[in-house]
């Protein structure tokens, strides 16, 4: 199967992967079922090695695939068969794998955020344009089939003209530990629907507003982080269009997740899964929700389908839907949340920069 | 104003009514929103005069309507401005009041039944047609305004050919008092369903199979009173269309009615209509359904539509759109759900017989 | 029968009607209902003494009701039977009928607004505290029974604490004629939102933020006439609770009304209303929505509330419920929202005024 | 990995599969899913071949399973390693793999049916008797998860008496060629439904009654093959339930499987699912539906159940959940069925016969 070794113009994409926790057991699962892919490395810290090779055995991939310690780390940028790295680590640990493996002539997948600090994802961008690889981080909801669908009427014509967009982003329980760490709602979170907004309306926004509170039954626990449970985001854009966010944390009922656009000819909605369709009536009038628990599920087709997205990057075949521009200016209107939450008023977003 | 006494060619319509509970009420209200209509009598027993004297004066009647009791009731047939009589009281007393209203020359809105014995139904449209009076049993579902649409569209082919039929009809708690002297579920609830199924389909059904049961928490009450508190009717029509029905009482979560149509085309149902739209999600994920309660608000529309049709029938505007015919048969149909449910046989309908 | 012409107290509430347009119509045909209300006079321009005696003998109102043009007013005045006055005559002339009416010493339900200006409304509010009559802002949607249902789970603890307060408020097409009269969509429409948001969250504002555009197809004529076609309100709270009200014109699927409210137990919604419940489904996968189309049939139940709850409040039974502080508080902020619009700035409320 | 081989208590179950089209693909996906489970064989017709392959490369199976073609399948009977296999071939080639894996000593999973005979289905449960071994006809539907739990509702009594159950399962277009050879509807596809209900309400019926009907766009064709596209079966049962059942083919908007229980205190329904949440608004009102396509996708769940089911009882785990018994009942229904769809009449159902 010598095949498999050859360059990617058209063959098989060899991959390596940094960091197989959750979202990186979803992108491994992704990329098996992916025909033209061959994993090679599965990169983790010592103590995940035990991890790393369940998943070789379970998966079958002894014949391919070799299992290495982060400390490892340089035989992956130095193997010339390897096309690609995911990079799916702690955030904390993204900007130094992907500067290597950029640096080694490798495209690069990386989870969001690229790097810790706004000169550490534009360093990283630098590096990807030096080097003439793609780097695409991992915005993926906007990869979504039904956000997909509406982003295509939408451009189609169908809707009329965009009037507003309307987001609610909802989260279940979130784990103190977790709040403590996350670098707060804004980057944690509500980067997310800024990446998706932005794609959607397509343009770069004039104005941000944001109030964000404390409210829900661990609001001490996010008062004492500096953190907010719920947060407002209304953007304004240049066509008129509005656009209004609202996420949050600590919902009781399920991961509530829907979109609604309304346009001059037609309004569109993108409506919450459920993970069960069974429906309960009695006296008191009760029937079950069962909304999906969290972003694994609810986005599961959206990380097949940028994943799949980023080989046929890596083949030349399709442009890379995230770019860099997007990308920074994302972390710009986080950036322009906080301090709009902080003071109270609302911000200008500057003229378009340069990258 | 004397015009209001004038001929009910083009002008007001003069009506007298028969029976005032809960039906009757509901008749008035709509008669009280037509402007070419004009309310003479309220006719009762003894025991209800001072509801009636009530009701004159909490709609101002006083100047154009006489209270009379049933005993009185000649007043009515011998007043030749009376246009049309509306017959609203316990269904034993149908019979009577129609028939002497019909040989008075009135038209004739009845509630079903027409009377208590076939030979009665007939000889009641008899007696309309000696007269040349219309006689309109008001089976009234089949003037919802959903229903009606769904039949249109139908009737313009938009569902292509017809394959199905499905009915629910599900009542909630009935008390056993009613239970003891309704006839039982096929002549006073089914009837209604036959009614306008065939109507639907607009064929004489072929063959009826009937099962019938008692699974309620008040099964012994019906069991003891020889009825069935659920029973599934399933109807063949000369197309090929099969017709389903399943009906009962004692429903605990609302008054349950959806219908719903299969074509080669379109599937179209008629859904369940709610008194609330609230919503209440929580971690048990249960909302609130908040059926409507009965008939009388469900099918509330219908009633307005039928007096209005009728009305125009008066004037000579419209055909009577419930015939002897499709009467006769509706009563031929419970005799034979009957037939079939007894013996547990499926039951021929007999070519079509003459009126 | 004298004892209609009695004092309130306990007995019947005469009443006269000023303007018998379309929403005064409404409000006839609540009044009707109640069998302790007695209309004395309809009042209306001398164009419409036609209309108005045709209700009289729609109605069957002859015996009891006097019709008047409105330059003969003061015979409503001075009749001291009369306990309450209607004012349901164009928003230009309420002040003056709700002045008299009160100096008069009759109670009054007038439409929104009081007056044309801050200045008037207050003024009316004085005559009425000064005559010790009680004067009632027709602030209708928060007598509507789903948002009432929600309010009340809210009061009752229900929802937990309150976090966040959603609202749609989109109506259909508006006649350009309407939209150049109408004062602008902040104080034509959005005041009944800020209405009973406020009420809801029983809070004052601590802050406001609108941002309004045209992008409609009748943008243009929106931005002539210096009113917005849609527009995004968020006010903030003292407890932390974030409202946030979406308000269009020149939607084109129904009237889009819904109202969502998180809690940190429970999340509640008041969902469209449908006027039709048939569904079609076909190859293209199409079923009707069927919205309601206007205001009138959309909060149909919260107009006849209003009226019983305003009866009752003559009766002394029941306090109002739309006090002074709180109408004068929805014109403030109805003024903040057009600053906040104009300049782009997030707008402080100021600590609560007297009144 | 010397313990893949090891007996099935408590290690790996090796599997043998015999068929690998659309339904095999299914189950082998989820054998993989499965870490107990080793493919040791995947088994075909000869020209399936390089399909095989291919599948054994995508899966990276080269270590562990050997291709092999029908004619060679004695390998498999002869390996004694191998502790179960699967049956997916097409329905004329269950029986023989079936009989010979029993006889050599193997658990056996197999499509329905098992055989094209009622001799043949009952020779091969005698077969599994003899031997020892577990015999599962994959009668997937009750597995689903939906289904499941309206079950385990029942039987934990949270659905107070079962009155009656009510099952649509709506085809989309079926080809002409599988209609020829698919034995007739009732053994095709009503066979599941019959499974299912007897399961769920856990009584063998009193009697079947069947109507069908050719109304479809494709009905001549129907009718070409003595065949029916619709088709409504109702069966009774000794508690009182009443069962019904529409069925039919040739449905133009989407695969339609919905599942409803009345219970005397709770009603629970299973609704369809939908493949996409997008719905959108306009003037005409439409929305999309966007229905599962096949029961391939709208059973998944199903699937990935029954097959960990069956690993669990090869294990010793748990008990076979489809009984010898169950599986002829079913054959014996759809024979009730055709004879009552031929005849016109209810037909009595025996008293359980011995197996």
């Amino acid at each position: 199967m010598s095949s498999e070794y050859q360059n990617s113009n058209g063959g098989t994409v060899n991959v390596a992967m940094f960091g197989l926790g959750r979202i990186g057991k979803v992108h491994l699962r992704s990329l098996l079922d992916q025909e033209d892919v061959c994993i090679r490395y599965l990169v983790d810290v010592t103590a995940a090695q035990g991890d790393l090779h369940h998943l070789v055995r379970k998966y079958r991939l002894a014949e391919t695939t070799t299992v290495l310690s982060t400390e490892e780390a340089d035989v992956v940028y130095k193997d010339p068969c390897i096309d690609a790295v995911f990079i799916c680590t702690p955030s904390p640990f993204h900007e130094e794998p992907t500067q290597k493996a950029l640096q080694a002539g490798k495209h690069v997948f990386c989870e969001k955020p690229l790097a810790l600090t706004e000169q550490g994802v534009r360093s990283c961008y630098d590096a990807a344009r030096k080097g003439g690889k793609n780097l695409l981080c991992a915005f993926n909801r906007r990869f979504d089939p039904d956000l997909s669908r509406i982003h295509k009427m939408k451009e189609d014509g169908e809707l009329g003209r965009l009037r507003s967009v309307t987001v609610f982003s909802l989260d279940k329980h979130v784990p103190l530990s977790y709040i403590k760490t996350s670098g707060g709602i804004y980057v944690d979170s509500c980067v997310h629907m800024l990446d998706y907004v932005c794609w959607f309306v397509g343009e770069r926004p004039l104005s941000v507003y944001v109030c964000g509170s404390n409210t829900s039954t661990y609001a001490d626990d996010y008062e004492a982080s500096g953190d907010h449970d719920i947060t407002n985001i209304v953007l304004t854009f240049p066509s008129g269009v509005l656009a209004n966010m609202m996420a949050g944390r600590e919902v009781t009922y399920g991961y509530d997740q829907h979109f609604q656009v309304l346009g001059s000819k037609k309004m569109a909605m993108s409506k919450n899964y459920r993970k069960s369709e069974v429906e309960t009536w009695d006296t008191n009038g009760s029937l079950a929700v069962d909304l999906m628990e969290s972003f694994i599920e609810r986005w599961s087709s959206s990380y097949t389908r940028i994943v799949r997205h980023f080989i046929d990057v890596v083949h030349g075949r399709e442009e890379c839907m995230v770019s860099a521009e997007e990308c920074m200016q994302s972390l710009e209107l986080v950036k322009l949340c906080e301090e709009s939450v902080r003071s109270g008023k609302v911000v200008s977003v500057a003229p378009r920069p340069l990258t």
